[in-house]
């Protein structure tokens, strides 16, 4: 399996760190994350720069998809180059999104007359796209789904872990990141 | 306030992005937050690369030092050389660890006679110190907090940011990130 989180200058950290976290804590072979991307490094919006390891021509090619959030997505989820670099199959991929990385999944017209859920800031720029928005750290519809709020990449993640491979092998990964006696035991 | 997070090569990625972002969320003039390493750039376990910004003799100078986690630790907690380099003082500066991070402060002698946790992999070389180990999320002890399980990061920095600074701060950083409907509304 080929995992893709798409990140982007001035993304929000936690929304690219903690699904690269998460999904490379599953241990399996033939199990592969990657971070696409439009340059070499990316920047977030604190100033970290992080390595890019694929274009986003690639996508195409990729068994999930999971549009990280962040400043950075306004400009871009209006940015029609942009927007005809990614070619995303929903019959046969799985793709997701993080808070406002779910304006991107609009402007491809991947939630049209669907339900998602985004971050409170972009609540009133996805509902321009048709979609009607609701205030769930996570919304499922069929092989595309949007989370909310930053520690809701746990569900999305989990979502994504579960569809592609087992429940056990999310228990597994979500257990690892829970506090000390309160998921987590010694 | 000059905030640090102490980075190494093999650290567990959220162990130091989940801090960064979340001491980042505090917007106040004369906050600043800073990774602090041995190098230009650390490389995490997962192989992402993040650049330094001070080296670790600069941490005697921060108000508060959170040290991160990762198999990293293991080589580091042994290695007189690095521990020399770290000179602190509890009486001034706040101290604190992400799971195995404790094992630094172990070995710098500032868990002496104290309670702390870790992660269930480090709880044996802890207890080496004569550290009486417990299975909770955050224990503060005076100016030194252990936490463990990668999301008590919550916890530990919003001590942090709670000693430092206020209530009302924390309360609103650690809002920010909660999922949509649970913690987040529209």
């Amino acid at each position: 399996m080929d995992v893709a989180i798409v990140a982007f200058d001035d993304f929000t950290d936690i929304d690219v760190f903690l699904p690269w976290d998460l999904l490379n804590r599953v241990n399996q072979s033939e199990w592969e994350v990657h971070i696409y991307g439009t340059k070499d490094f990316h920047r977030s919006v604190t100033g970290l720069t992080i390595p890019v390891h694929r274009k986003i021509e690639q996508l195409t090619y990729a068994d999930a998809v999971l549009f990280a959030s962040g400043p950075g997505t306004r400009a871009l989820y209006k940015d029609e180059a942009y927007l005809r670099r990614i070619k995303l199959e929903p019959s046969t991929q799985l793709i997701g999104s993080m808070c406002s990385g779910a304006l991107i999944l609009g402007a491809l017209g991947l939630l049209d007359g669907k339900t998602a859920t985004t971050y409170p800031s972009a609540k009133k720029a996805l509902q321009k796209f048709g979609v009607q928005v609701v205030e769930h750290p996570i919304v499922v519809e069929d092989r595309i789904a949007t989370a909310a709020g930053c520690l809701a990449a746990q569900d999305l993640v989990g979502w994504m872990i579960q569809t592609l491979l087992n429940d056990k092998v999310k228990d597994a990964v979500l257990r690892s990141i829970q506090p000390v006696g309160q998921g987590l035991k010694f």
